[in-house]
């Protein structure tokens, strides 16, 4: 008889029992997870659970082990030494969304730490590591000291998830992106807490999107997954709260990396378009209130409105910067961030009220200009975007610049050119105008 | 610029399009599968589109595209030369179901070609193949030019799926297999018909098990495969019709090889047990109505019975036999079949009446004697097996011989005895007993 070898894991049966919409158990749960890594479990049946998981979805006891083995398949960073409580804020993506870059500054000048995972964008949504890069010098792989040290001096770090941290979930997000289960609520609740878990973060403020430029464009889903982020993070031990927030057309004035920076020094100098600033204002109220800073969200929003009015969240920034290796510089001196050689103008067709700015389209044509990734290897540009001149309400002439296109390549602005036009509907009168702040999940 | 590479297949954006219940279109079904077969679609992609259709299903259209780029993937037999209709018969496979023993060289005998590619007993349900190499010598893996010189001096030949033909059907059956995406109508529709079309039948009857044994326990799922069967075949240039059988008790008297074989032969010889004589018949009249030898089923019927009484089906077998390679003297001296070592008696444990004989539980106990495979790479062993004594409505007394187990390894009769007594039920009253003929499909 051959010497006895561990019997193969009887995978068919649990997706079998999924796909019937039956329950896994954990130690099933654990057993696929750490599979997966290993490689005991091979792709092919991992991505039929997956699309099992997509059409039965997961129990709220299944979710919390599928969270618990996806922070187990790896480090966790320590931050015993960094004092205080720690607070993240994530958004499920938006087009012109630079907040996280206002944000870690404020929220560390008003004495809560920022331990931020951030990513890079992808389709039509930028990624706050990329829009980071443009900054000159700046690094967003750091190691676990580095991250300590940056919090400790600037009490805030943003940078990319490292090779330990999670593992599971950059293999289950490489397989759904190719197996098309990205779509499920259970999966992506999952990936974002497994990884706010993970960088020892103790209260998250979810920024969920709505609208046409939302990655879940109906409010109904959003809704979903922004109350099945909060229970599964509080039944994890995450203080969470989330907000529904409106992303019909693009987030302040700048869409494309340098230009996002750009607007975030405005934001913390005390200026900047207003919904930018709102936002900030109340996800930074909502984190130092998580964060044990502020009695009530009404106090943070005080505390926050003093840290941009007197530059203390400024100034955090260019600690920060160069806690990351970037030039602090820029904070004073925005040129020196990289700007496309060519400008064109987009103009009004007609006289009118501006009744939509397609926060999808503009995403895509920011992408196409080189400012996002169409796939994953493609590289960034940093210097190319779009600054937009009239919005949702505003009244324009005929001829007027309805927004400038920064580019490199020709014919990247003749690929993006149609996109631009259609994104601006022009009309005789403005449509109601959705609030900001749709809905609020706790 | 580098120089011009094919783009990647946009697999995923068919996975979600199918995912969310939408229909594929034929050239991507074509790409989908000629993809898996070269390797351009990985597993995993196959495995995520395989569940989306569990899910989903597949349109009528999108069906016929699936079977066509599955016949299309490998070679077809080309029958050109052997004269008159060529008709098939598949089972979804039960227990004792040694029909395609019996009818295979009858329909022959009666000037219809038979030209039947079969399969492996797996898990509870024994397989023809398996059958066959009980007898001494019979070969079932042939090659085209063997197939074609057996059906022309025989009359039929039953043989396994060569490497050539429909290989994307065993891609896909072993990755089905792995990933618990068998139970899906339109997938099992398909695989079937593609072997029957790429093996040159003109014609097909299926025998759709219904029933405890069955693969498909419910009425309602066996009707909705015989319907979908039958459609697919029928748009595919198949003439297809469905009868629904019942499969609560094993067929006839034997399971197990060897034995079936048994069975087989004294059924050609014009005895055997009703039910297993009873299927014979119509199911070759079946076969001799839609391949033009019979002008309805009844005169079929008759044309089989006539073919029993002779002696001349039993002869074709003989014929067949030796065509194979096999020894056809076990036609008049059935001895020559392997019988196991050792033999035991489960015995009635009161008196009374047989309601149950449960096909499941007799065809485990098979497999777990080592008639049948637990896992596909499993050695078969032609000698062992179950007679029957007793069948359903049959009365018994206390102590009276239920079934003689045939048996090799003591440990093996000790793990199936239990499934031997749990698979027989007695009570006071017969219970009604049900039809073998369930339903027909036209």
């Amino acid at each position: 008889m051959p010497a006895r070898r561990r019997p193969p894991l009887p995978v068919p049966l649990w997706i079998a029992r999924k796909r019937d919409g039956g329950a896994l158990r954990d130690h099933e749960i654990r057993a696929v997870i750490e599979g997966a890594v290993s490689g005991a479990v091979p792709d092919y049946q991992m991505a039929a659970l997956l699309m099992a998981i997509v059409w039965r979805g997961l129990t709220p006891r299944e979710l919390d082990s599928w969270l618990q083995a996806m922070v187990s398949s790896g480090d966790r960073l320590r931050l015993g030494d960094v004092p205080g409580h720690k607070v993240d804020k994530h958004s499920t993506g938006g087009v012109g969304d630079k907040i996280s870059l206002c944000l870690a500054p404020l929220v560390a000048a008003c004495g809560v730490a920022v331990p931020m995972i951030a990513g890079r964008g992808l389709g039509h949504t930028g990624g706050t590591l990329d829009k980071l890069e443009a900054i000159p010098g700046f690094r967003t792989a750091l190691s676990p000291p580095e991250i300590r040290r940056a919090l400790r001096d600037a009490g805030f770090v943003i940078c990319g998830q490292s090779e330990r941290l999670v593992p599971a979930d950059r293999l289950l997000y490489a397989l759904r992106d190719a197996t098309a289960t990205v779509e499920s609520i259970p999966l992506i609740a999952s990936s974002i807490l497994s990884k706010k878990i993970a960088e020892g973060a103790d209260a998250l403020v979810m920024d969920v999107k709505v609208g046409r430029g939302a990655f879940l464009p109906s409010r109904a889903a959003a809704r979903a997954l922004a109350s099945t982020i909060v229970r599964l993070g509080r039944r994890a031990g995450l203080r969470t709260i989330a907000l529904l927030t409106a992303m019909n057309q693009p987030l302040g004035r700048e869409v494309g990396n340098a230009g996002e920076v750009r607007e975030a020094i405005e934001v913390l100098a005390g200026g900047g378009p207003p919904d930018t600033r709102a936002l900030t204002v109340r996800l930074g109220a909502e984190m130092l209130a998580l964060g044990r800073a502020a009695r009530t969200v009404a106090d943070g929003e005080r505390l926050i409105t003093n840290a941009l009015a007197s530059g203390a969240g400024l100034d955090r920034f260019a600690r920060g910067i160069e806690k990351q290796g970037g030039d602090p510089r820029v904070v004073d001196d925005p040129d020196r961030l990289p700007r496309a050689r060519r400008r064109a103008v987009v103009r009004a067709p007609r006289a009118g009220v501006v009744t939509v700015v397609d926060a999808r389209a503009i995403g895509q044509a920011a992408t196409v200009l080189g400012a996002g990734r169409l796939r994953k290897e493609d590289r960034v540009d940093p210097s190319v975007g779009v600054t937009l001149h009239s919005k949702a309400g505003d009244a324009v002439r005929l001829g007027e610049s309805l927004c400038t296109v920064w580019y490199n390549d020709r014919a990247r602005w003749e690929a993006a050119q149609p996109l631009l036009e259609r994104a601006y509907r022009l009309g005789d009168r403005a449509l109601r105008s959705s609030p900001l702040l749709v809905e609020e999940i706790r």
